[in-house]
């Protein structure tokens, strides 16, 4: 399988994860976004969304979005729940992070740590919407270690990718003591450092 | 099975078709967003997240998200490929859906139809990007009768809920005939007409 992501992305950290997590065989191709090497003809070739990360298995075929390839991969193992409705509280939790996490915590970091801009020039909406999307983590957290079940699933993955990244936006988590010690567990669990 | 929804919520139709498709078992409780009655001391209590849809199964448990909740109830029905990538390929467009479609074609539809806002009010650059995503569909249409495989699935009945409602936000699909064609063969595969 090739792996096509930019290291910088959390998304395309989340299926370099995943793949390592579950010690699959897979090759990493870097795709540079602000260079735009997402948007080359040999890239659209591959991904007419223009978009990483994205895989090409072993048969040719492609797959994008991080999450759908996250649960496609790891499909049958301990990172998706056995319960069929633990497994939905999981997908629910990855819907909630493209729509309601990613848009806000992940959009800011973009602005601030890789195009510069200064914390005056960023909507005030989008930091509003990121705490918001951090006070809900808090109280999910407060009564569980894990978003879903006794141990790390996808859902932690997912979310834990640009949750840690989140002072890089400017996002303060002092006064998100749950989520700090969750990010400790998570990174520990699946062994992430970068 | 308890539904929670607004029916001018194309995220809510799609929780209601799903279990009218399937022959289940729910009731269908009204919650009017517009009037705030998401954000009830009532309603929280039963979603913290304060959205709809959300549904309460017999055993008295939540779940949210429309997405997460339609793989939910349609686990091992007709709606879900058997075929491990075809499955992959339909989660790719439900989280596609949630991230390039509905922020843009829902948005601006809310905007224009519910909110009553004017053309000129309407920021362009969610314009743009609903258009873009509507040339993401076109393309993909002009191959395939439906997104993914053969018969229609919950790729279908998720990406249809606001493509077919995208005129109320003052998209023209004239210049999109496979689309145009596709909503039709959607609606009368799942007898949608409300």
């Amino acid at each position: 399988m090739k792996i096509y992501g930019d290291r910088q992305s959390g998304n395309c950290l989340k299926v370099l994860w995943t793949a390592q997590v579950l010690g699959l065989d897979y090759s990493w191709i870097d795709i540079d976004v602000l260079a735009d090497q997402a948007k080359t003809p040999e890239f659209l070739a591959i991904n007419p969304a223009a978009q990483v990360p994205c895989v090409v298995l072993a048969d040719g075929r492609m797959l994008a979005q991080s999450n759908a390839i996250m649960l496609y991969l790891a499909e049958g193992s301990r990172l998706i729940p056995t319960d069929a409705y633990d497994r939905a509280k999981m997908l629910e939790w990855l819907f909630w992070e493209q729509y309601s996490h990613e848009p806000y915590i992940a959009v800011v970091r973009f602005q601030r740590h890789m195009a510069g801009l200064k914390p005056e020039a960023i909507e005030p909406k989008l930091v509003q919407r990121g705490y918001a999307a951090l006070d809900r983590m808090e109280l999910a957290l407060s009564t569980s270690a894990y978003l879903v079940g006794a141990v790390a699933s996808l859902a932690d993955m997912a979310l834990v990718a640009y949750t840690r990244l989140a002072h890089q936006g400017g996002f303060d988590l002092a006064a998100y003591p749950h989520i700090r010690g969750w990010i400790k567990r998570v990174e520990a669990d699946f062994n992430i450092k970068d």
